[in-house]
């Protein structure tokens, strides 16, 4: 069923007003009709299904027939990754995370970062577009970006993950992550993090994880690390 | 270390020139010294370490040092896919799918499948450089698009599964898949596949699989099936 946002929507919402935009989809597109059903979500896990009570293409408007609060997953997952240097790169990576299921992107600026800023409204329109195709009534949060340190000192996530293609002691990601446990995972820049990033992240609580033996692109590693959260919490 | 590929590299080669392109890449755009070493794959396992003969930006050679034939995967996957409407989303995923490792993709035509015809010369240079750039010998296979009824009959593989978002009675594909045991997973085009091509591959072995709760996108599903795959090939 066509799936719209809207922040603005709460428990009391009755009815509902399209934007000419999303009138001009559902009525011309769709060629969606009065008394079919849609639904609309705030992003916060309110779902409301909706009956089209005008169905013009400049203005719809929908009255809500029901509404539920979806519960939040049990445990969070938190991706903090450097910025790619091509952004079309970063935004297929948070679509694909956003469609698996994921609460937070966390921008992070690296000593060895090629990307030093971000626009985030594009990813916010990425993601709220993939939570709207996937059918998800929770919207991951797009943070502005941070430097490493101040991210790292930050963390609050029961779990704590910098990836990392250096020499070091580490954990396999997924045989390292426990079932019912909040995590971040950290994802460096094209040209890693630096020891001393590495090291920092360790007086912090942060283990050092791999992914595998394969040398993986900064956008893949972040998605496989979202993957392995998600599959780690299959019952 | 920078990799090259050509298929015809051989356990008797003793002598490697570069291409024009290559050549250029090699020695004007990452300046490499006559000296310097490089890696050249048949990207069937055989990868020879190489020093730069000849250091010209339009004919450089090179001289192999060192062979090694790397073993294949304990078990193999087989990703058989409706190729998207937008071939973009397909080339992607076949670029994350080379990184992590799988070893064939075979386009498959079904009932609903909006896109009739592929080129798959595009996906082959895709393919080839996720390889390259992921540091691998292994080249997955990428075969011409077939009708999914030849493809159920031909698939050979140890554990069979069709992915479906109808109705059926379904096994978890992360659950179900066994390790060392070779493993194809069908998955179908935008609008899904129908009831009796998955009757078909019921009729041949086959079990449902779901990848969760989630609306995936054709794309995302198969990403999503490789990594599964290779996750559950963990120690």
């Amino acid at each position: 069923m066509q799936l719209f946002y809207d922040a603005a929507l709460n428990e009391s919402t009755e009815n509902y007003r399209l934007s000419r935009e999303e009138s001009k989809h559902l009525i011309k597109v769709l060629r969606k009709k009065t008394g079919d059903f849609v639904q609309v979500t705030n992003g916060n896990g309110l779902l409301a299904t909706a009956v089209i009570a005008v169905a013009d293409e400049n203005k719809a408007s929908l009255q809500i027939t029901a509404k539920e609060q979806l519960p939040q997953r049990k445990s969070s997952f938190e991706l903090y990754l450097a910025p790619t240097k091509m952004t079309d790169r970063l935004e297929w990576m948070l679509e694909k995370a956003t469609e698996l299921g994921f609460e937070k992107y966390q921008p992070i600026l690296c000593a060895r970062s090629e990307r030093k800023e971000l626009k985030t409204e594009r990813l916010e329109k990425t993601v709220i577009s993939a939570m709207k195709q996937s059918g998800q009534a929770h919207l991951p949060k797009v943070e502005e970006i941070q430097k490493i340190q101040q991210a790292i000192a930050n963390c609050s996530a029961e779990q704590k993950y910098i990836c990392y293609c250096g020499e070091a002691s580490k954990v396999d990601l997924f045989t390292s992550l426990e079932n019912g446990k909040s995590a971040a995972v950290f994802i460096g820049p094209e040209g890693d993090f630096t020891p001393e990033e590495v090291a920092f992240a360790l007086d912090h609580g942060f283990q050092v994880a791999s992914l595998g033996t394969n040398r993986l692109r900064t956008e893949t590693a972040g998605l496989v690390a979202v993957m392995t959260f998600n599959l780690k919490q299959l019952p």
